[in-house]
């Protein structure tokens, strides 16, 4: 008759937590299943990614577990988002500590419920263990593409342009913001690495003409680099072409060296925008370079290959 | 020059521990691009499950690498096989500790190697993270079943007979010698432990006339539970009737009370057999009770119905 609300067993977990968010999908069984069991679409293929999250490497033990929850899921519609795939629905591992407690679970899921509603997910099954230690989530995110048309990271060419969506460089500094590093008044830039948006709206660009695209997670260069691998070519980032958000710039310019600075931005990840090529210039998407013969990624600075200083830069 | 084998770069890491285990399979692109693309098969459902294990609560710290990721691909194969699917290929995330080096995770490797082989499985995407917590797995294990012919937890209907395979008690008897409680000479129920056999040669059988089916993996008693919740019946386990190996069998001979270390043995887990309810005999399996009206799980002894004295013992 109190008014706390108390934890459940395993199983009364799963019904209150994890059952609305299947959103009444058949295919899901309502979780009393073992499986899932998915009809194929016609004309279509299923485009399935996978990513993991720990906390401590990939969020703060501080960040709400709602908007944990959120990132988990849109971090892989990042993927998806690249690939040119409609979402569907997903499939959800939890390992919880003890310390994360039913409060903490019911903030997780109601993230999972908010986004899930938002992008018209439906969670198909999973799988939830206790762990002594940080909480770990792994998340196989599944959407649809037309038969053969996912947009592959190997397709792109010499002579295609290479094209960037949205700003690069907040994810990185929305981290330094979240540990208090940056000036960030407004919160965007924390806001851009909790709670990523996923370019699912460049789905029908993508599709139209892209010969190759990769999200932008793991930062810029990275990520060009991973097309030119895929695709056997080089890429070229002109630097001073990569567009930036208002924040990103006033940071920019207050540091020592401008080159630099900008190198740093392209180099962060958690960005999740998409990066792709294409033989012309594509709707959504800013060219900031091209893609030529040979391997890896070379940096452009005022009309000259340039390397920055830093350590941590990697060729391709 | 020298003979060590150096550990390559996370991407170095990924080409020779994972790239090998996609066995070409083109829907993978070779662990190169941001998801898989998997055609539909006409005629068929994709059937999708999920388990995760973590270090410490599902296997234990000493447990032999290649061993841990072959039981992780068995209890997911134990799944599909309770459900009638046909083994397809699987999604892999690893949260590695730094404790967990090169050789352990060439060994882990070859474990998921060998069983790939074996079950001809294709590794067709993943994600691997580091954790400064204990190593963490989750594994997402496709198959196919011919269209609405997964074989359901929900099915079962007064009459139907409860059957089992295999024998129970092993994974929990196995458990114990393998923490030296229980004496194994011979090393048969550690291994049952260790290396579950999922029972993927049942599939035809239990395509045919099962009614309802699930894998014995949070032990009998629970997991012919889950098939009374989600089916809206009763299952009664005549416990005299439950199959034993002979090291079971002789292991419930030397305790004090046969009935309690029946009880013991069926609500153990780990046998990774399949329970499941048919209107008649099943071949491969032994009839170990009935459906009835009503709710939840009734032991029955010698024709009585009877509770377990010991803690632990859940009503359905």
């Amino acid at each position: 008759m109190s008014g706390a609300d108390q934890a459940p067993d395993e199983f009364g977990q799963i019904e209150r937590l994890f059952r609305p968010l299947t959103r009444g999908a058949p295919e899901a069984f309502d979780l009393l299943d073992d499986a899932a069991a998915i009809p194929g679409r016609p004309g279509h293929d299923l485009i399935v990614t996978k990513d993991a999250m720990v906390e401590g490497v990939h969020f703060l033990p501080s960040d709400p577990p709602d908007l944990v929850a959120r990132k988990l899921l849109r971090v892989n519609l990042s993927d998806l988002a690249a690939k040119g795939a409609e979402p569907y629905g997903y499939f959800l591992a939890t390992a919880w500590p003890r310390t994360f407690g039913w409060e903490a679970r019911k903030q997780f899921a109601s993230g999972l419920a908010v986004d899930g509603e938002r992008f018209g997910l439906v969670l198909l099954g999973g799988d939830t263990v206790s762990t002594p230690g940080p909480l770990s989530l792994s998340l196989t995110m599944l959407g649809w593409a037309p038969t053969g048309r996912m947009v592959r990271r190997s397709g792109a060419r010499p002579g295609d342009l290479l094209m960037v969506s949205g700003t690069i460089g907040d994810g990185l500094l929305g981290l330094k913001a979240a540990h208090g590093d940056v000036s960030d008044p407004d919160g965007y830039l924390a806001g851009r690495y909790r709670v990523p948006n996923p370019r699912l709206d460049l789905r029908e660009f993508l599709r139209a003409t892209a010969t190759a695209a990769a999200d932008v997670s793991d930062g810029l260069i990275a990520d060009a680099g991973h097309i030119a691998k895929a695709s056997g070519v080089r890429a070229r980032i002109e630097l001073e072409r990569v567009p930036l958000s208002a924040a990103a710039r006033a940071w920019a310019a207050a540091q020592a060296d401008l080159f630099e600075a900008l190198s740093e931005l392209a180099a962060g990840g958690d960005d999740y925008e998409v990066v792709c090529t294409a033989p012309r210039p594509l709707e959504g998407f800013t060219v900031i370079g091209a893609i030529e013969q040979g391997e890896g990624v070379e940096l452009s600075w005022r009309g000259e290959t340039r390397r920055p200083a830093k350590s941590g830069w990697k060729h391709g």
